[in-house]
């Protein structure tokens, strides 16, 4: 289960190549950036109302949208979710979660 | 580096029972679901900003903080990783991702 | 032309005894609350958007739909764009701007 | 009431040759375009929650928010609220707003 990640990119990779009026990743690529932006925006509010409905599969439904787009955007960028997992564990991974803690608290308990 | 995404469950799962005073992760739990909403949103839209920007470092970093807040969300609504590429998996795995593909464009090229 | 918010305010409060099959608007309320919050949320992306392509034409565009959307929220819970000027004139008119000026720094220059 | 925006805009601009320290807009304006960008999206996510939370109150104070930093980044971007409600009148007005309701409804009931 846990390499769909990379299972999907090389998907994304392959409809680059795809005729955008047979495949709805390649007519997001055609859109451009913008485009898939918007998609992005409106998956991440998508997501918010989800969980105020508090209906877990509802918000399921909606951050694997988030997540999907968030992997178009990567491909259409160059880049990987390789490169993504790498700044996540980087950052927040067994280390970087304490680290990142700490500069929290450093930065006080007002920060919104 | 695929794991990322278990281990930091099982992290965040472990904050549960931190200190908010001493762990970013345990504040936002501390301070409820809007806050982790507000968090994500704010993400979502830094990482919009990033792409604009066209700089893949700070997008990758901005992209890293709405993945690890989603992740967040989860969390605190009872959920695990595995739940989400599930749904992934089904929507937009090789044969789903086709199935996504001819929805959308029954939709018709209106589709937003 | 500084009264068109009110004007408008009452063509919004006129749909709501319109057939959604006639009216943008009407199909707005009659789909409902969560309708109506991802088209804020999706405006508000597009609005973020095109000021970072500084096309000013794009972004009056975009903002006129934030709005818009807003003035179709404010309608569907039972409040007029009156209420949302005098809190405006409360918290930002020339006194308060200064207190929240105030309020901001003494929340440090972190305040993110 | 109905003159705040203006009166708002007047102070936004005269907010242009202020000292970061002292006020909130300054500081605002110092940090650049992005910063009022997310600020935009914060409050719009903000808005959200306040609606799916069913308080009046709430939606007003975050509403003001979003419409306060949307002045700020027109200032910023060196255009007047005057320029939005001549938007907002040309696309919504009486006219406009019928108009608007046909384009969308030829658009077809899967315009989401």
């Amino acid at each position: 289960m846990n390499d769909i990640l990379y299972r999907l990119a090389d998907i994304l990779e392959q409809r680059k190549t795809a005729d955008p009026q047979n495949s709805y990743v390649a007519s997001l690529y055609a859109a451009g950036l913008d485009k898939i932006l918007k998609k992005v925006g409106e998956e991440a509010t998508e997501t918010v109302i989800a969980a105020k409905n508090a209906q877990s599969e509802q918000l399921l439904y909606e951050m694997a949208d988030l997540w999907f787009h968030s992997l178009v955007l990567l491909a259409h960028q160059g880049l990987h979710p390789r490169d993504l997992l790498q700044e996540l564990d980087r950052r927040f991974g067994e280390s970087g979660l304490v680290e990142k803690a700490q500069r929290q608290l450093t930065k006080g308990s007002t920060h919104e």
